[in-house]
């Protein structure tokens, strides 16, 4: 059965990557691309890469006839898109790739996000959409919210974890590098070549970053009591990937042992052997996270990496595996194509 | 059906590309890979980012049981190549990616590539892989040579142009950019990062890179006269791409309708509209070749560009989408990916 | 003697690589920075990596008290430097490293830049600022026009080519590749980092960059009869660095031979053994110049290939080597810096 | 007074550093370069980027007239280091650059490099080379043992924090990212710019990296006990640079204040306001190590991140700052020059 698609900010770097994927994705069809700033443009003048693809130009959102559509990624940035996805029919399924309904308390959000939240209601049926542990909420939701890019990889380290009670909550920091995707197609001078290329730097340094809202959320809720984790990205000079690099206090084979068994069945989540840690080389442009765990001179301490791709299993390729649950298609249907390396 | 594929040299890029093409490919098993040198290890080990498929593990290419084999792939060096290929039952069906089989004289190849052929009986069945050029011979064919990746690009542009007899076949400047896999996984001082990275050169300058060999043989077939073009390649900082840029004698517009009609039909060849010219950017992990024209300010003078991935199109795409016709499957399966941008 | 130094323009790249010039200069002390955009900041706020020295916030350059100043260079855009120049006191001499001055005819200029010149007067006493050619008038002048990158580097090769008589001058093709600070600090799409790393392509098609017209009026005077080039960049991922392949009518011997015989004294030109070729990695944040030669296999052409770094030599290193001489300093004063490789 | 210096491993990437650094001082000449396995090359040919220097070709260290030199540095690969320092005249002043005096106790060397010291008696005059903190032995040393370069990172954040009492000596993290440089000129895959570009890893992981040995060493006779920090570096897809990220417990601005009394007179030493964070590009290229601290939102947690470029005040500079001190010349000369940003 195939299902009719509609991408709204089909113009960054989110929306490039769910046209991607969906290219090869053996029942989706997309019906409509919107893109307000750029209505009335081919896909080909946006994205010259996606030339090959017989597709519909650029519209408005507005411009939509949803009537047809069966499910809508949402990839606009945060407030826009709550204004739109509080328009859009309830008869539309919709996934949103912004941060806009990731945070269930709208008291979170507008600390973390400065504006008050414009959408409460709809906030109140939106699903966390990280598949891995919402995946039955999700196979029922009609709006599923996308994690964090940050979140997301920060979560597949450290849910296992405090769920089996290995690591001492009190003590978890998590440090990141995460390419330049990240940031979207937005023009900013720290982001053009001649300023990010060849080195690096920390950013929102100071447990800042306003991922951190679903870290709190998301881990004090399944411990049951609040838990403050201290975070430092860094931003890279490579395209995509995020590497999140865990210091924990636990015993390291326990920690293994937890996102082994943790993560057994699960067709993205690649667990390595204990001692090797993984590369953002060796994910990039898939589906798929590699974790991995070492110990330290001193006992008790443990370190564990992980490295996605933060458009794809971080964003995109999340969208469309959450997407594929919503539609009742197979999980990793369009999903498994492999890393592109080098 | 399901056809069963072996890999000859298996640890290198052309054999990593290989694998991860066919990994998506609904007919095509894996059911042997071979590399001598790392015989006995896993493929995790030699490509981490091939990890989630279930292959088996590499060992050496005299260990594997060819009888259960309908095409073998031979990603090795040259004259290695020649050696390992002429040792292969004549029931397996082989696409090689070397330039052993290219060269139809043998005098050529030793002209070349500096050592005698050691094959010259098995050279005699080879056809060239050039598909687009070559689709009815290849699809007959026992034993296909793939072309240099540099060789495809440059005759991408000047094919048409030539048999179309729009362009002066004594003025021909062939100018291209190379990525660095185009050079393997070879260690050499210039291919580490640290010489590589944030600038370029050019080599094998005076037109004495090996794939002139090609362009000369192929070319003089073509205009039924010598036909010698100029050509310089640069090595440039990025992975993955090809940028060819031919400086040509002839009418711009004629030239631009001379590729239109030549490739009208191809699922792969993009010829954009006059006056476009292409970037590697947006062909990146694709089998998708981009070709652009322009004019010049002195009337009879024309440009055309061309984007490749030398990995895919350039190599093992080109071979996957050779083996496609040769075992009667559908030329562009698991060739359809979409670009990898950003 | 301390000659006192002003800079209009200081918060983009070329301002910034003048500072970072001077502050080695032996006798050159900087006693105003303006940027009217950020004026009011400090260095360290603009260009963090030179906050180590003790210089004047940015002001607008209305504020400067020019009384004071013995040399001001002006590295604003093209049109807004006409403008600021032609309000300068006549006693400060200048070195522009807009395109402003650089086009003797202001029909030339307003053809190329589309816009009329707006400071006739003050172009008829700018001199060309190519220092290897217009030493003695550069010696000489209050306003001094430094050249395009593209447009210094395609000279070293040709100029003395052209001098010579040693090469065809109705078939010059010269085919280019230029970093990414080239495009100055300018907030568009295509010089972000995830658009412009891992790929290149070709821009300005059909010789229509405006440096052609510094091409244009120095080849045609110095061969006393119109010469057009065909000219086309490309852009790479990297930052600092020009390398111009010029395929040229000639005695290979005889063109390296006119280059070594120009260029035997000078301190920054230098002219590689016969055969060998240069890269950008090898001049990176230098003053230096380093020009190959290579035949082919075709007697009567020569490839030319000269690498630079645009920000430096093709830029703010010759904008000092020519205060230099118009303060009556050693030309290589503050210039001998080795290049930062790898 | 001018001074002779010779260089000892003049092909590596750290010798190549030394000679761009000397390339401009005021009174150091370099009277022998030595390779021994490039003897007799120029150095043009090993590095193409110095061939503007008048300097003599590669000899053996063996060929070296050491009478004649006031100074050598010795930038071989550890234990080569330790046996040709053994044989050198003792009337030669020497700075190491290896790893092999850096630890003061035999035992220790041999835990962490693998092999037993075979100049022990050596290695009792040589001093450890951190310039800010052992000038006054480094004035008077014949033998200089020039600091790892993320040893020489990690020391810039911990030492001033140690000695002030600031920090929790139990609870220090290290993460750091070095740029590939760091690796030095060696052939090994995951060099290769297709293998390292455009992604990121952790290595040694489990406080497992050799220059852990330093930080033992040093930061516990400073805190008069033991301290043993926990320390995991990053691979990074850029040439040159260190960022070092310390994660660690006391009041931030306690930690500030400590750092900017420690470092108020040092010339190479910048720390920034509180609550600024530095980044690897505006050290580039530069003997300058910027230093910042931000808080956390839980009270007691500082963060402190350090850039250096590791070819230079990681490695090459600061020997060259020990060697201008040890002959007496301005502890600055030849090291100005002001990082190379874009």
């Amino acid at each position: 059965m195939t299902h009719s698609i509609a991408i709204i900010g089909a113009s960054g770097y989110t929306g490039a990557e769910l046209i991607r994927l969906i290219a090869t994705h053996p029942s989706f069809e997309i019906k409509a691309l919107a893109a307000n700033s750029k209505a009335g443009q081919s896909l080909a003048q946006v994205f010259p890469h996606l030339r090959h693809l017989d597709l519909p130009d650029l519209v408005t959102w507005e411009q939509i006839d949803f009537s047809q559509i069966d499910l809508c990624f949402c990839a606009l940035p945060h407030k826009t898109s709550q204004e739109v996805i509080s328009q859009l029919p309830k008869t539309v399924k919709i996934v949103d790739l912004s941060a806009d309904f990731r945070l269930r308390d709208p008291a979170d959000y507008e600390k973390w996000y400065g504006n008050p939240h414009a959408a409460v209601e709809t906030q109140k049926e939106a699903v966390y959409g990280l598949t891995e542990f919402y995946r039955d909420d999700i196979r029922a939701a009609r709006l599923v919210a996308g994690t964090g890019c940050n979140a997301a990889t920060g979560q597949y380290i450290l849910r296992p974890l405090i769920s089996g009670g290995v690591i001492d909550l009190d003590e978890i920091i998590l440090d990141l590098q995460c390419g330049v995707s990240g940031a979207g197609r937005s023009l900013k001078e720290n982001l053009l070549h001649a300023e990010l290329s060849e080195g690096t730097n920390a950013y929102a340094v100071g447990s800042t970053h306003r991922h951190l809202g679903e870290f709190d959320q998301e881990f004090s809720a399944l411990a049951g009591r609040p838990v403050q984790i201290q975070f430092t990205p860094h931003l890279g000079p490579f395209n995509r990937g995020i590497l999140a690099t865990g210091y924990l206090r636990g015993d390291p084979q326990a920690v293994h042992a937890a996102l082994v068994t943790a993560y057994a069945d699960e067709p993205f989540i690649q667990v390595l052997p204990f001692g090797e840690t993984p590369s953002t080389h060796h994910v990039r442009g898939s589906n798929f996270c590699h974790i991995g765990v070492a110990g330290d001179r001193r006992p008790g301490r443990a370190l564990v990496v992980a490295a996605l791709d933060n458009l794809t299993k971080g964003s995109s390729g999340q969208a469309l595996q959450n997407a594929n649950l919503m539609l009742g298609e197979n999980e990793t249907a369009g999903l498994m194509l492999a890393p592109c390396f080098p």
